[in-house]
């Protein structure tokens, strides 16, 4: 693949820079231990993506839509006789995600200094507009980016929206991230390029079950290999 | 007031450009209502805008938090015995109000039209990133503007980044808007422009009691006043 014309690199951040579905794994397996009495774990765990799924489009992504998802869900499985104690645990495995510490990918960092000198690093992300900010922060590595957008969902029309923001030619654009559906399949559509790093946890939602290849496509196996294809 | 430098004229959107909090004392309302058998209406407005505020830095602002904090204020108020058709209305409450109707205050498309011609128009606004987008989409509009910044917080830091992002000098920026303390002092004190334009209703958490003046700024009763100054 040539990336001869590409200025601005363009990372997604959870479980691309840092991990971040095994906390809302952690949470899930929490919530559904916790209604156990009442529904086996593996049913609780669908009950509780059908409400994340029934309520995106008014909650968009996040830990307080999945921390409000979780309430509802537990509301509907105990048939409305949830003791008050299990909603207070439930805010509290919220609280819990939105403290979580942030540990980089091996290499992240030598990654983002070496092409930080020749190319324009960017960040897009999804979630929480304060939570990514936070982790962002707590990251230490803020001062690499360019720029960093937070963004409610990332659709073709999104990443369009960020190229004319960024005054970027799709063909001068590169996107690293996890997921078929959200960081690679939409930036291809519009013509830029795409370097995909499969994080060994996804979001059922993120699942994409075809196979992708496209001549403007990259699969690796960790982040510190993308360096040899900016040489 | 001389804008004669100014070139980017800057909106906040809450209570400046529609009505919103109307719908948060609306859900508040309803919400104290609901608990009164546990606790006088007025005790539970105070309970509430506590746990507001200790939730603050962790969820921010937005009616997502919002909900979550009427949860929780709601099962700290009743020792843990909320009944669970009371989480259940709070959850109700929330989703009520991210479906709300926009209705764009007198004067404000006649105004935007005005302005376009002659200056960049952008929306720096705090919330829900999901939802401040949907309230914009729905006002009709969004097209007037240039740029639209959802921010985390609006504190002179976060204008100083705004204006970075825009290119632009602060003698070169106006904002109006209805809160002293997110939209007119900030601004002030980076050297901007601001108008102010009170609404009716205001947060506790963004009540100024001490009267602001400064010759950078001017106060006005209605949006369609502000043209005046930009002929």
């Amino acid at each position: 693949m040539d990336l001869n014309k590409v200025r601005i690199v363009c990372f997604d951040a959870d479980d691309t820079l840092w991990a971040n579905e095994p906390y809302y794994q952690e949470a899930e397996q929490k919530f559904c231990a916790l209604l156990e009495s009442y529904l086996p774990q593996h049913t609780t765990a669908q009950e509780l993506f059908r409400t994340e799924m029934q309520n995106l489009p008014l909650y968009g992504y996040g830990i307080k839509a999945f921390t409000l998802s979780m309430i509802e869900t537990a509301l509907r499985i105990t048939d409305h006789h949830a003791p008050a104690d299990l909603v207070d645990k439930i805010i509290g495995y919220g609280k819990v995600m939105l403290d979580q510490p942030i540990e980089l990918f091996p290499g992240v960092t030598t990654v983002l200094q070496q092409l930080s000198h020749r190319y324009r690093l960017v960040i897009a992300t999804k979630g929480d507009l304060l939570d990514q900010e936070r982790k962002l922060k707590k990251s230490g590595i803020a001062a690499f980016f360019h720029h960093v957008e937070i963004m409610s969902d990332k659709k073709d029309s999104d990443y369009h929206k960020l190229l004319g923001h960024l005054d970027c030619r799709p063909e001068q654009f590169v996107m690293v991230g996890n997921s078929l559906k959200s960081d690679i399949m939409p930036v291809l559509a519009i013509g830029g390029y795409a370097i995909h790093i499969p994080y060994h946890m996804t979001w059922a939602h993120e699942v994409i079950q075809d196979p992708v290849e496209h001549e403007r496509m990259l699969t690796l196996e960790s982040i510190d290999q993308i360096i040899q294809y900016f040489q």
